[in-house]
């Protein structure tokens, strides 16, 4: 079951596509950045300020929102849409990152683990992992796997990967939303042998798009573009591509540079809480003496109707004083700053001028 | 010196007015609330929340801003206006009333006391405060006075209202700024000879407009009310009558009906933050258990698109949830709930039926 999720590509540069993802609820333009509500909102941020922002997709955290305020009260509440009140596109991660972190025991049924609500012991299986996000109802649902922490012995790997692929049969069958679309998951820690046999064997099983996961996750750059380059030459080219927890401008432009068309991350956010914005110069922590006096505006190459009316001086005035209005705007900033690199990086490639942006944010971004 | 700083009354009710404060920067319709951003920003709020939220005049805190960033830091940056981005009018406090709570050595000269933020001694007159309040920029000023804390003896409260006499004509004597109107303030605790006496050597002394100053400090309505009235009978009618400090429904109608224009308080965004909701049915928990599948708004009878579209079940969550989005949704309706009521009481007294509305506020909040 779900809901097959075709993505057009309207241009390719090398292997970087632009597309336009169409759901049942409208259509996504690719690639796209998904800001991260990890409890129903995104930190600091309502739904009219998305809006705003122009976000075009919005993540919701299945662990986090099961455990409060529980599936059924936002299924009562018409589901994450109308409990956020939000028109755009959502989607629901499985729980399994944020589980895995919990140090569980794991079976061959599923996941078991204390609450970091109540400790409580609480059971996950790939059954209820789709039963609680057919409930939340988001527009696209992630099945629940296994990542191994790297570095891992090759055994625990494919171990780990052999469980993920079991695991997605009965993510598979389980799944009976009629208009939710649900991803697979691609594991293998960064073994390129791995990874395609795991892009191969999940592609076999069938889903209406496939996610890249367990990278990004501490590895090495040359040890994570191979795994990843190795996961999408398996995947089919009419289907999305999502790669999990990716949010550095480097990271995104590599990703897309390896056929992926979606991303999310709360680092743009968190940055954003600890005073660093996102800029065409780098990364700028605004906290630093020297932008007491500074009139000028976060960044002087981008403007943004939300965030640059306000100085570096004010910013840092509000950082140094503990101001939420802060991380606001700087949230604000940062989401916008994303979306327009997503966007920079569409209109590269389909200018054919995709390498010179990816060189581009190199040069910035390496320092 | 000061700018003169006139009201026309255009509609009276009884005691209440409804009025046009005309400054250089533009004009303020009275009832108003001023909105407190203490350390350069409303709690949560940016300077566009503010925009969207049709505020007319925002609130500085003196005291804060001067140890944080500083007067220099922020004259260097176009002043409070600039510093904000805020077209809108600004006042600023003189920063006695924080100060008064970090029991301060007073000698005739000035206050000497301890900063909050590094623990320096800071010795603040009222030459200094006015000084500093020209750096800030803001359209209206307050002067320095001395406060003291109820109850006090008669000799006492008759003490902090000359010595507020004595160093008003330094205040006054200090202002310079060319376009920034300076308000006196009436002291004179619950004591109604004293408040009248004070009104009448304030007027005496000339200022721009005149503030109530040390009431709401946790004395009985029916000590206030009669000392609030003995004041507002002195003060001339064609300058704003200014309450400090007052941001409770039952309290700005009392202060209306005695003839009041302006108040400020941070305690709309403050309950705003800690989950409570003015509302026609008056405060509204909204941490409470039996909202958690609640899907109405947060006020029935008040519509507002930058916080009605939120169901109350959602807002229990991010309260719950300690999510900041929670506050933000909350001060936002706060501050519009607010301007109605402001909005509502000018129409009221244009109609000639304030005492309906203030039976109504009185019937709703006294509960």
């Amino acid at each position: 079951m779900g809901t097959p999720l075709p993505i057009t590509i309207e241009h390719t540069d090398g292997n970087a596509r632009a597309g336009t993802i169409t759901t049942p609820r409208g259509s996504l333009t690719t690639p796209v950045f998904m800001p991260v509500g990890t409890r129903g909102a995104v930190k600091t941020l309502d739904t009219g300020d998305m809006e705003a922002l122009g976000t075009q997709i919005m993540l919701g955290n299945t662990y986090h929102l099961m455990e409060r305020p529980g599936a059924d009260v936002i299924e009562s509440l018409g589901g994450l849409h109308g409990f956020l009140n939000w028109d755009g596109h959502l989607l629901t991660d499985s729980g399994g990152f944020q589980i895995f972190s919990l140090k569980p025991k794991i079976s061959e049924d599923g996941a078991t683990f204390k609450s970091i609500y109540d400790g409580a012991t609480q059971h996950l299986t790939p059954e209820r992992a789709v039963k609680v996000q057919e409930q939340l109802g988001a527009d696209i649902a992630m099945i629940l796997d296994v990542v191994p922490a790297l570095p891992a012995e090759p055994e625990v790997v494919r171990e780990f990967m052999e469980r993920t692929l079991r695991w997605a049969e009965r993510n598979r069958a389980a799944h009976t939303h009629r208009t939710q679309a649900q991803f697979g998951i691609v594991q293998g820690g960064v073994d390129v042998d791995l990874r395609a046999e795991s892009a191969a064997r999940t592609v076999e099983i069938g889903f209406d798009g496939y996610a890249v996961g367990g990278l990004s996750v501490g590895e090495s750059r040359d040890q994570m573009v191979p795994a990843l380059a190795a996961a999408t030459a398996e995947l089919p080219t009419d289907r999305p591509r999502y790669f999990m927890g990716l949010g550095d401008p480097i990271g995104l432009v590599e990703a897309v540079n390896n056929g992926i068309d979606m991303f999310d991350c709360v680092l743009p956010t968190r940055l954003a809480r600890h005073g660093t914005a996102l800029t065409s110069a780098g990364r700028l922590n605004l906290k630093r003496a020297e932008f007491e006096r500074d009139d000028g505006p976060i960044d002087p190459n981008f403007e943004h109707p939300l965030s640059s009316r306000y100085s570096r001086g004010y910013l840092r005035h509000l950082l140094k004083a503990g101001e939420p209005t802060a991380g606001r705007i700087l949230s604000l900033h940062n989401l916008a700053w994303l979306a327009d690199l997503t966007d920079r990086m569409r209109a590269a490639i389909v200018a054919g001028t995709f390498q010179e942006l990816r060189a581009e944010i190199h040069a910035t971004w390496s320092q």
